[in-house]
């Protein structure tokens, strides 16, 4: 499926939500000529909304997602993933024909089960999932660059029109992303651990901290070493999102921390009998693991 | 207890290992010249002593912990913890009257059991740790500036010689540390959440990623978006240090990864239960530590 270098891929493209996903595709867009040539935004955060309008990274805000998708080639998802059912329901008789619907969300099979039984026949429903972020939320988190070398993944169900997909996979390549296509559920156990677990354990490690005695407390802020530093930056990622993420990817979400939890706890054991081999072998293998991501470039 | 500004701390600085932090000292100590007037290196691994002596960061290079000490004013045991029992046996004998004996391991406690036993009458000993550090090792890992910027916490025994403490204050300082003085029991109990078990965490989940099924391990490198990725940084960090450190902070380790346990499995809990409100809390607690760190400008 080719499309011309030339053309813009859409006459009208719209945003639903504009914090650090949307914001940075707006601005992507904007920063070249060969995506759309129309961004249209809704945000239902109304403080969101007239900040997205001061910023001028919209030609323009609509009232309600209804208005924005009037007419849009293609609509793209991008509030938390707890949203997208209302979200579908609401907009999916006035989309047009032949238009795609797509989004952003870090969880594919809930968006699938929430959205897919509401897009009419005539749109093309291509869920996407753009591996890339930072620990900054809101409207003025966004910018132009953010998907750039990074992976965006694709989770089309069986029998969806190849040209949507090309179109979303172009959109994102236009975007500076490499794209690959996958099974959702795939995506899913993969992601939960390479994301969504990582992101719970910084989130319970920095209760964990919170929870302590007055004077350890402080200490702990003042005297925050290289890895709870670490990890308090992964924990300052903007709540709603995650608390929907945890909750729609449940079931891979569960089981990896059950691995992990697991693990932990053999570890824990070679700790407290001493076991040396053990341990190094573990800290042998986290070495390995990081060996192997710098050669595939992704550190 | 002031220490002139003109004057060099010290004549003869020996240093007892020289991977990232015992290299970064030499480094950091040749960069200025108020720290000491000879730098003498003992590295236990040959192949690093080599490299050392071709960087031509240490004045001298000595064959045995034993001469590397003689004629010494501040001694430096720069080796992962589980060595210095031995370490601190086999130079105790060789160590000049008045000389001060200092460490760089994170933990200390077990330190002040393992070496202030052998430390005699007329050696000064003055525990330290500097909070800082890289994912990197080995002799070539080490810059100037490492301590720049960064804590270092002291954890004398009651009644050590103050002007000695002054001297090992004002060492860390010429280095651009900031110094602090806590009990090595509270020292032990704030780094095993800040620092011990990160990394603790960090290994195990590369370990439980390592351990998936074929297919989805390959992509989990492929993929590894922020969270995965920031682990596996931790995760690089040296075997042998931190597989000493772990089972030189066993109970306070311990006691850290249990509360940590219950508080993820609280957590799991709330997942597989979809109760919104406690993972929000959550996760804005994160938040709210992560502001807490920016404000005392450590993040």
């Amino acid at each position: 499926m080719s499309i011309e270098a030339e053309a813009t891929l859409f006459r009208r493209l719209t945003l639903l939500g504009s914090g650090l996903i949307g914001g940075s595709i707006a601005r992507a867009v904007r920063a070249r000529g060969d995506i759309a040539d129309e961004i249209v935004i809704y945000d239902r955060n109304p403080a969101h909304a007239a900040r997205i309008a001061e910023l001028e990274i919209a030609d323009r805000m609509a009232a309600t997602p209804q208005a924005a998708v009037q007419g849009a080639d293609c609509v793209i998802l991008c509030s938390p993933v707890g949203t997208f059912g209302d979200l579908a329901a609401a907009i999916a008789p006035h989309m047009k024909p032949g238009a795609i619907l797509s989004d952003v969300g870090s969880t594919k099979q809930s968006v699938i089960r929430d959205v897919a039984p509401l897009v009419p026949d005539h749109v093309h429903f291509v869920p996407a999932h753009p591996l890339a972020g930072t620990e900054y939320s809101g409207p003025d988190a966004g910018f132009a660059t953010l998907f750039e070398g990074r992976w965006c993944l694709l989770t089309p169900l069986p029998g969806t029109d190849e040209a949507s997909i090309a179109r979303v996979r172009c959109l994102w390549e236009r975007m500076g992303s490499m794209v690959s296509s996958m099974e959702a559920g795939h995506h899913d156990r993969v992601l939960a651990i390479v994301s969504h677990l990582p992101h719970l354990i910084a989130f319970t490690i920095c209760g964990t901290a919170d929870d302590l005695a007055d004077e350890t407390r402080q200490q702990v802020l003042q005297f925050a070493a290289t890895g709870f530093r670490d990890f308090t930056r992964i924990a300052a990622s903007d709540p709603e999102t995650w608390r929907d993420v945890f909750l729609n990817n449940r079931e891979a979400l569960l089981e990896m921390l059950a691995r992990f939890t697991e693990d932990a706890q053999a570890m824990a054991r070679a700790v407290r009998w001493g076991d040396a081999a053990y341990i190094e072998d573990k800290i042998g293998r986290g070495r390995k693991i990081r060996r192997s991501l710098i050669e595939l470039k992704q550190a």
